[in-house]
């Protein structure tokens, strides 16, 4: 028996935290388990070595802060592989280069492209509890790399995908929910939920699993659980589809916060001018969401698309220079705005959700800015004040 | 011209201070110079991340030390890395390994064995100032060892070596004193040094340099410089003997404190016994400093030797054991003492240094524990409250 058990940032927030963690580790492997453990950072960690770089400079390169950032993971590593030495158990700590992760693409989000698992699996053989560093790894130039936020994750089910084991993730929550209960307090933990309800979920905002994992995860048919590391309640397994999914019309509600909305207008010669401008964000790796356009009266348009916030200053600078050669283009961004998105496997089967979330929209006078569809989710880009109303209405209507 | 140049802790204690380096460093690259960076974690990092892992267990696996240790390096090269980039430098930052800095020996406390200067012979090529991380590389293995502190000095002197270079070391004093001018303010910076005279200095205490780069500077002829990286003043040039050196009947006084004293006594079938013990501490790589042998009444004598104060755990725990097993021999160990050392290369053609030293202990009623001499030092174990009165009578007696 073998499996991939990775712990994020706050379960090992302290030296208290991975203590618990350790023990518990040491329980499973001392009844013959194989274990790789994966961390993340302790707690703020990340956070701070970022600020520490803007303090230094306004743009930090990345190569620069994949250097920096990586370090948080190695703390990790080698404070629980310490103490889980110390109870008794024989443990060895590998940061993403000594675990053979090869990555590839820009600095700070790199990508895994594979991982040579001989230094693992030779200490397992060993008896060892593996501990690797989440969130890193290197590329073929030999340079320390990350695989930006939420990469721990990846490494994770890339682990266990490649270790031919499943993975199972802890977390500060105690599974995946229909919707966010601090908005809903009546919320239900779902007891399991498919790869590809789970990955709107991911996509569109539920903080629980990175999107990419889930991917890795549902190419690879990792079995996955998320759970929380302090509780010994159950948490939610996510695997392929079952017939029980479909009872439900709708899995649940996700909101994506700190974000923007760009919008551009008047735009002439739109087929060419918009392939400039997205071809220019797409270079630059910027990951543009919902994109939505609407005709203008002189045959121009008007073009909108979401973005991650913490892109605001480069897509201004990018487009601010790509327009200047447009006349009396102008470039707006607000950032005053949530992605609201709603989730169901069901939807491919049921019609009328879409029509019935018209209707709640309208009922309560709560407008929104664009409307996406997926073949199994609806997204809205709303104002933030409508938040808790709007995902209120939405538990209350499908009962989740 | 090319040239190592390495900076300690205090010198990157903040972003203030890593950005004067790099406005110097960009200064002397844009005049055409090709420079090798070295630097250590900043200000406190490598003391934080030590009692962070005590918080953690009792005896923290070295290998996992040295893990955790090496972060500090890398968080400082990739702050200043960045700093120059945002200065319009081309840098790149390098950690131990991908430095090619190969070590061998126990972890926490390695030895460079070997540097592959490929990779830093490459970027120096493209125009780039070339930041390494000090105190660490990588072992056989690929595993992360650190070299001990004052690690980083080692780095800088190894690669100056091997990039047959000039090596300057900047730090929080201006160079080399005779007398620590806190216990001596009148004392006065020494222009040049020899490599054996600093190295005793080194070895016996003076904190500015880190004795075994001493020796790899000397082995391999590198020219070093030792200075304030915050002032404009002169600072040391070590190197090897000249003429004036020789006036000198003595160079300096050094103070090594934190150590301890630890006497055996009374011991029997003394060479037998006396190997045991010093072949035990040999194999733990606890550095033995002086060794004193007095006899005792009934033909067994008491043995007292000096180490850092920081192995008196490991030390007790050794010597309690092997003790045991001889019948009547006690333990004491003393921690209320220190070592003063005088040092001169004129002591090799001046006599009566080693007698004015005794009539100025004598006069003023200082005892001393032990006394060892070499052929350029004298060395004494001293209690501590004699300190400041021992240094500040030498330096008048000897015009430091």
């Amino acid at each position: 028996m073998r499996s991939v058990v990775k712990f994020g940032g706050s379960s090992v927030a302290d030296i208290e935290k991975m203590r618990t963690i350790a023990r518990y580790l040491l329980n499973r492997s001392i009844s013959g388990e194989e274990l790789v453990v994966v961390v993340s950072a302790m707690g703020k960690t990340t956070n701070a070595l970022l600020s520490m770089a803007r303090e230094a400079v306004q743009n930090p390169s990345k190569r620069e802060m994949d250097m920096m950032l990586s370090t948080g993971e190695q703390v990790s590593i080698a404070l629980l592989t310490m103490i889980l030495e110390a109870e008794g158990q024989e443990a060895v700590s590998l940061t993403g280069y000594q675990a053979g992760i090869l990555t590839e693409g820009l600095h700070t989000r790199n990508k895994i492209k594979d991982i040579d698992t001989g230094v693992i699996e030779k200490h397992l053989s060993q008896g060892k509890v593996v501990v690797v560093a989440g969130f890193q790894g290197y590329n073929r130039e030999g340079e320390i790399t990350t695989l930006g936020r939420g990469g721990s994750d990846t490494t994770a089910v890339a682990l266990a995908a490649k270790l031919s084991c499943p993975c199972e993730i802890y977390t500060d929550v105690d599974g995946i929910y229909g919707v966010d209960p601090r908005i809903y307090p009546k919320a239900r933990r779902l007891a399991s939920i498919t790869y590809e309800e789970m990955k709107e979920m991911a996509f569109l905002g539920a903080k629980v699993m990175e999107p990419r994992s889930v991917d890795i995860a549902h190419h690879y048919g990792v079995r996955l659980y998320v759970g929380s590391s302090s509780e010994g309640k159950p948490g939610t397994v996510i695997q392929e589809g079952e017939d029980s999914v479909e009872e439900r019309s709708i899995t649940g509600v996700s909101v994506l916060e700190n974000i923007m909305m760009v919008t551009i207008h008047p735009l002439k010669n739109v087929s060419e001018n918009t392939a400039k401008i997205f071809s220019k964000l797409a270079k630059e790796e910027i990951n543009v969401d919902m994109i939505s356009q609407s005709p203008l009266p002189d045959g121009s348009v008007s073009v909108s698309f979401t973005a991650s916030a913490e892109e605001e200053p480069v897509v201004r600078t990018l487009l601010t220079e790509l327009l200047s050669s447009m006349d009396g283009v102008e470039l707006s961004i607000r950032a005053d705005i949530l992605k609201l998105s709603v989730v169901g496997s069901g939807m491919r089967t049921q019609s009328g959700v879409a029509a019935r979330l018209f209707e709640l929209f309208s009922e309560n006078a709560i407008t929104f800015l664009q409307v996406t569809t997926s073949e199994i989710s609806i997204s809205y880009t709303l104002e933030k004040k409508y938040k808790d109303q709007a995902v209120q209405l939405i538990a209350d209507a499908f009962h989740l």
